[in-house]
């Protein structure tokens, strides 16, 4: 007993590899998850020309497709959808408008055709004009009830677990996790602490501009207004990871081409890197969208053979879901 | 011995308040000094109504005139002037254009006199172009060797003591310290770590545009661009915060109108608060210039009678330098 304690510090990284149960439990053996072991181990090793200073050790996420289900539609564009007929009971004249006109007919093949111009107008029309707070309020409460079609569950659930496991993985090992999305950032902020463990101020998403102005009572405020600030989508990711980290991310992961310059970024600094592409390959559990299929009326991000030619020649790993991951879902058993 | 231990969790919160050395020595008891304990301590309070949750002790600071010294120039415009030969050496045709004629002549009041387009000219020029690697590196540079004119030390070393001790101070307790300033972002970025303890990710200022784009070799980087994405000065600064932190702070710390809106914002919120304003009152140790004191040429932030006002109306504590610091700089004896 003296004798093992004696040969602890000498024995221990070997022995918490082997005895330690698996960080990555639903992560299937084979290169992505020997790749993320292998990143985690390098980063960590003072001894390595790839050792990351702890604070350097910052990590980056896009959301919709990487973290959570993002077919057939973004969760925040349904939100938009159904927060149509409030909003038009509070602006009446609103409801002749063709494309709230459209949203209000409930035809789900009309909805789908609907051109940028049209979902953008609806996009102003139900995001803006409240306060912070109360946005906050509206988004948490519709999720609370809201469901995905398919699985008939609602969308906080249907986050994939083992990138869950990633997540603190890297921060139970000092590395700072942020969302980098090109959704709304306030949208992901009221639900990004209770489901990632990610805090508001750690999601870079695409911003709408606030007004500070007095509310009706006389109280400072901040109201939502339709202004475009940051795009956070392909070259504008880096750009805004830079806008409100200031860092260079050691470690990147996305799933379409709005991801491509932020792991490009990435993958052009010091030391460890590492930069992943989830690939939706698995239409039993999940979907089946990549180089070699296309699924009708998306409106989600692609994964082009573009994209798989780059993640290859520059050294990224493709996460294949069908045969990388054992479990899609927290609530699958 | 034993009895004293067994009494020891009853004991230590009155022993530690006690026993414990002032963490605030450079402060001067007195109405802001009691309000700054007050407030921790109502904060911390889980039995109080005022009970900050630790997600939300978010505190912010101005930083020019707040943190450091500002007169009679800001420390960037300094930076700005004194780079202005390097860029005229590598696009000479700009020494015929007005304003950089009227740097590199030297002349200090015509310098002095420069209008406001004239300056944004200068730092447009200056302060874009590069890399945000490249511009951090020559901060950097810069600031190891440029001297305050008055002090003759680093602009580094022309912090305010009592601001550091409280920036410490809410750092123990559990608070995460910001910096809210009207000046450039990443300027601010390049020391803010090694002078204030305080990371890149926790600097909201006013934001240059970058472009993400390949270098000579390939490379992917950040280039700093001449458009101005966010002022962070005046309603800026609560439209910053949220926009990069997306949470109203609990306290707010500041010395101009340009902190008038950050300080009614976070007077709003719920449970503890703390809104101070640092008077400049001390021409022996520092500068004045407050409501009763003017200074000639003076490009700095200005505190009006009407904040004043505000500050007694709305229970804002003004730091009055003179008779509430001990202690000024941290190289004072």
């Amino acid at each position: 007993m003296l004798t093992a304690l004696l040969l602890l510090p000498f024995a221990a990284p070997a022995l918490a590899q082997s005895d330690a149960p698996d960080p990555l439990p639903s992560w299937n053996d084979g290169a992505p998850k020997r790749a993320i072991f292998q990143f985690v181990h390098d980063a960590l090793d003072k001894d390595s020309p790839n050792f990351v200073p702890p604070e350097e050790r910052i990590t980056t996420f896009d959301q919709d497709g990487t973290l959570w289900v993002e077919h057939p539609i973004y969760t925040q564009i349904v939100y938009c959808l159904e927060r149509v007929p409030f909003v038009v009971r509070h602006r009446p004249h609103l409801k002749d408008s063709a494309p709230f006109k459209t949203v209000l007919s409930g035809n789900h093949e009309a909805i789908a055709r609907m051109g940028t111009k049209d979902l953008e107008e609806i996009l102003s029309a139900t995001l803006t004009g409240m306060t912070v707070e109360e946005y906050t309020a509206d988004v948490r409460k519709w999720l609370a009830s809201a469901k995905h079609h398919h699985w008939h569950r609602p969308y906080t659930e249907l986050v994939y677990q083992p990138m869950l496991e990633l997540l603190r993985y890297l921060r139970a090992n000092g590395f700072k996790t942020y969302i980098v999305t090109g959704g709304g950032q306030d949208f992901v902020r009221a639900y990004s602490d209770s489901v990632y463990g990610i805090p508001p101020e750690q999601i870079v998403g695409t911003v709408g501009g606030t007004k500070f102005a007095y509310g009706k009572s006389g109280q400072p405020d901040l109201f939502k207004e339709p202004k475009l600030v940051l795009n956070d989508d392909k070259a504008g990711k880096p750009e805004g990871i830079h806008m409100m980290i200031g860092r260079r991310p050691c470690a990147a992961f996305g799933n379409s081409s709005g991801d491509r310059e932020m792991l490009e970024y990435t993958g052009a600094g010091r030391h460890a890197r590492l930069m992943m592409l989830v690939l939706h390959d698995d239409p039993a559990r999940e979907y089946a969208y990549g180089p070699a299929q296309k699924l009708p009326n998306s409106r989600v991000g692609n994964f082009p053979q573009a994209l798989y030619d780059e993640a290859t020649q520059r050294g990224w790993f493709v996460i294949h879901m069908k045969s990388d991951w054992k479990r899609v879902f927290p609530f699958e058993k």
